[in-house]
């Protein structure tokens, strides 16, 4: 545990898989239990790093080498950790971040193709080192992820035949790299199903919490 | 050597020490002797490096934390080695850049403390330790390269009384960095005493030139 009980938990998963609006239910729920929450984002949660997201999702695919990829979310990550997050949790609140370095793991990684273990020594060094005490993994299989992010920018259903089986390919080894990082590190991750009605996807996160949040109290 | 006569040199030194002016000397020189020659400089030389460039040099000076600036400094050069400087030196072009690594060495290093062998290290693995054949180090005291760049700002010479001894001592820390990079591995530096006329420090840089030249012809 953290300083005056600080904690920080990070929420993974492919797109569509319900991280943003878990996010926001989960500091509804903290909140009402009187907890003190910032809510942010990656990349991004500074001005700094939102100006970098958006040099990076401005170009185009081919735009940014992978190596450059990886240093500029580094970069909008150290300015995070040390202008937001840190603060935050040595003021005692809990930090809840839409996405954090396992997607850095897992899109520059495992969907680059970048080392992990430069990754990982990269990461140490940026930010001493700092992780989750706890990443939420929303694990959905991408077919239903596509859709659900494809409903979001529509606002309306559209044919699966526009489903590319690369894309399809590409976020189920996005997916089974967060699956891989749980793995790993059992003791700082959660793999939520995050199949079903939102409703029971809230309950499955909530749930996954009820241990860190009893021994906070 | 590189593949087909290829040569990379950089240009560096502190501020006003007349390095674009050296580069474009060359550049017309170089060209003379019938080389093909690409100019750029660092940070930028690619669009997205411009737009890196834009960001550090926009924000305030305590904006980016100093590892922030080292990893978009370095996202910056990948950009320019993968896209610019290797395929130049591929296709067997002299490759002259206004500023390269020992400018991150010297300020992020030296400026902000950052580590130099985390720096020498980051560089290996994003840019395969791309070095250039020859580094120019234009080396002036730190009063008369802020007197000229102060000159080259307003177009007028400014009152002595404006430049901060703050200043003066960190760009004399600067100018002594690229001194010291040049002790390190002096077959790939050249010192160049950067005082004098224009013509005495172009004649000097040339002469620096002469045995790479040679053994190139
Ligand atoms: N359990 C669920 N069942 C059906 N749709 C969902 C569910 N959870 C989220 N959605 C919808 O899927 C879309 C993507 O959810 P979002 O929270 O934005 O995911 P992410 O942030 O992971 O991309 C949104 O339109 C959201 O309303
Ligand atoms: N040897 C020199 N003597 C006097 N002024 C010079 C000399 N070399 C360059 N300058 C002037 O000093 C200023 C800085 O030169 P510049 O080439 O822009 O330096 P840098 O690129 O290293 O900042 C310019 O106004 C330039 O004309
Ligand atoms: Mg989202
Ligand atoms: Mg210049």
């Amino acid at each position: 545990m953290r300083a005056q009980g600080g904690l920080f938990l990070a929420v993974e998963g492919i797109d569509g898989s319900g991280k943003s609006g878990i996010v926001q239910h989960l500091a509804a729920r903290l909140r009402a239990h009187g907890r003190d929450v910032v809510v942010t984002r990656e990349p991004g949660g500074t001005p700094e790093g939102e100006a970098i997201r958006g040099l990076v999702l401005a170009g185009a695919d081919e735009a940014w080498d992978p190596m450059a990829e990886l240093l500029l979310m580094t970069a909008a990550r150290v300015q995070h950790v040390r202008r937001v997050i840190a603060p935050a949790l040595e003021a005692g609140s809990v930090v809840l971040s839409d996405r954090y370095a396992g997607s850095t793991l897992a899109y520059q990684g495992t969907g680059r193709g970048l080392s992990e273990s430069f990754i990982r020594a990269l990461h140490a060094e940026a930010t001493g080192d700092l992780w989750p005490d706890l990443t939420l993994i929303l694990d959905l299989d991408a077919a239903t992820g596509l859709a659900r992010s494809r409903r979001r920018l529509t606002g309306s259903a559209i044919d699966e035949g526009r489903f590319e089986s690369l894309d399809l390919a590409f976020h189920e080894r996005i997916r089974q790299s967060f699956r891989a990082q749980a793995a790993r590190d059992p003791a700082r991750h959660a793999v939520i199903d995050a199949s079903g009605t939102p409703e029971q996807v809230q309950a499955r996160a909530l749930a996954a919490l009820e241990p860190l949040l009893a021994a906070a109290r």
